[in-house]
């Protein structure tokens, strides 16, 4: 926590698990402050001693917030969820809950650690692009599948849920690898819906305070 | 469910992740079925057309219980938590709750989903084995620092929870890939300890309905 006791996201613009954060963070309006951690600049800042110290998984997000330094998005966003439940991001009925759980498991374990830099760096230049799209194409043909039978106006129902939260990054990352995203036309559609609303908008990697000029929108 | 109103288990005896919820119904004392799926055997039999109706993603577990099918260990342990909340697997203070899912996410998305089966698959025979062993280094040096602040009995405090079924198996998969333990002290001495449980021993790979003659114990 900052001085003023605002909780602070260390954060970087273009990275999906700290969007999925940030768009938390707006919807329950939270107040924050955000440092940077450049996970290209100096050889990568998630490796200074400094940061390792408050994550030694040396990864972004990680919240400091209540007395407390907080890693991993998901663990993150349920203890937003306990301790500001307002408006809420898990449905009330433990069913839908599980759904919900469901799906944004299927991005954060089954999806996005497979594509994420420090993999795609260890698989080589000339194999990144093919791995990603692998990666994000199995995935998606499963959620496409799932959301048949859990999807309202957005993944599970029609209230925004933490499935919605790691939704739209994953599809900006599959956009960055140039996946083909005719075939999932109801992930397509619940996408397009949330990046309307403002707690979407807001937290967008191109509209941070560590954006590079020439990404900013 | 069975016609008993069981729930029913899809399970691999070896899936680190379907070891996390056994110990889990072993735990809450739920009485279940095992459904063994073989990952390997006929090319696998999770990509049969009868399993991926079931769980999309093609993985174990999956758990059909009151009525619905979840995938996701974690999500259906959070489940299993909400519905059948005794003895509980997640404290009650928020903040060692955050605790709890920051270490289950390390394991589960950070270290888990680069050493399994259909990675290793792709990163090819002669590198797997320094692949899945840079995985589970680099997550278990970021764990055992965590554990200091952590730790008490076992991964948080001197209850077992839900990190605690996401250690054991984990570390299994360590043995398997020959990671020399001894620079984590106390993951060695957690597990350990939680090896002597009923419940971790009951829901062990060389004990389920599946496990091969040669492996068991």
């Amino acid at each position: 926590m900052t001085e003023s006791g605002k909780p602070i996201l260390y954060s970087y613009f273009r990275s999906s698990c700290s969007w999925r954060v940030r768009i938390a963070l707006a919807l329950k309006s939270i107040d924050y402050e955000t440092i940077p951690i450049n996970l290209i600049k100096d050889g990568g800042q998630q490796f200074s001693e400094e940061f390792q110290a408050l994550n030694p998984m040396k990864q972004v997000p990680a919240l400091k917030i209540d007395g407390i330094t907080i890693g991993q998005s998901l663990a993150i966003i349920e203890y937003l969820e306990e301790t500001r439940p307002t408006p809420r991001l898990l449905p009330q009925d433990p069913k839908k809950r599980a759904h919900v759980r469901m799906i944004s498991d299927l991005i954060a374990s089954g999806i996005q650690p497979l594509q994420n830099l420090s993999v795609l760096k260890q698989v080589g230049q000339e194999n990144q692009l093919t791995w990603a799209q692998k990666a994000i194409t199995s995935g998606f043909n499963a959620l496409e599948q799932i959301l048949q039978s859990t999807a309202g106006r957005y993944c599970v129902g029609d209230e925004v849920s933490m499935a919605d939260l790691c939704l739209v990054p994953q599809v900006a990352n599959a956009e960055r690898f140039k996946v083909d995203l005719t075939p999932y036309p109801t992930i397509s559609r619940i996408n397009k819906t949330l990046l309307a609303l403002e707690a979407f908008q807001v937290s967008h990697p191109c509209r941070q305070p560590d954006t590079p000029p020439e990404l900013r929108a």
